[in-house]
């Protein structure tokens, strides 16, 4: 149905799947840079006033799936959309990353969790009041969070 | 580039644009249900764990796009990616909502801020290591978040 079309992307330390950090939580304080495209940059006007963003991204190097996988931080199946793991039936991801400042086009952010290279489709300015966050449970991952920290990933989605 | 197929379509009160609660803060205790396609349902499992969770579907009403739009908590322009407005480049939207039960492929959800008839695209389990929250500036909506949960929309992007 919708055709996407990049409007950046998305440049990270990590060229590799193998050894990535898994979430923004263990990628905390490594920087990227996003860059966007020429055309969409006069939309980024006021969003140097948020110190967070929500990063919508294509999960570029995953084919395929599997409606149970057994995630990193844990070593039983899990129903897919009970998990964040890449390779889904629409391969979207979303990162809340902190925004340090825009320059030319480019932002510059920290706690990346995606591969260099990473199309992105969309920026979305983080609102607590939207997108956050009553207390909350967390089911399979109760007891995985907490060790999510040091967690990096493997080759398992790839 | 990448083609995306529904994996599941959501239902809500919500007929058509106008009158809608503009984010789920203003949505507090609306119900909807969001119906999974039975090839999917079983990447459901575990989900049932999680208090709340995001999901990701197709502006399906939008069209086109304006790189600055007058949101509806401002009176002023501001960039289109500073703000959630539906019509953008790519149109993808997201949306923390509380998950009180999943009963045959069906969940039923609350603080639906979305059309009726929106098509799903995936779902993930809200975590807050992964999604949220440390205190965060807010930019021009600042100001606006205080009334936002009062306010409804209009016309303005359809």
């Amino acid at each position: 149905m919708t055709d996407l079309q990049p409007i950046g992307i998305i440049h990270t330390p990590f060229t590799e799947p193998a050894g990535m950090p898994i979430q923004p939580a263990g990628a905390a304080g490594i920087r990227g840079r996003v860059e966007v495209y020429d055309a969409y940059r006069p939309g980024l006007k006021d969003l140097d006033g948020f110190s967070h963003i929500v990063l919508i991204y294509v999960f570029h190097r995953s084919e395929g799936y599997m409606l149970e996988v057994v995630p990193f931080m844990d070593t039983e199946p899990r129903g897919l959309f009970a998990t964040r793991a890449p390779r889904r039936p629409n391969p979207i991801g979303l990162s809340v990353v902190q925004l340090d400042r825009i320059a030319d086009g480019m932002l510059h952010v920290r706690n990346v969790d995606m591969l260099d290279g990473t199309p992105l489709l969309d920026i979305k300015p983080y609102v607590p009041d939207f997108d956050g966050c009553a207390p909350v449970r967390t089911g399979w991952l109760e007891q995985a969070r907490k060790v999510v920290r040091k967690k990096r990933s493997d080759n398992r989605f790839q």
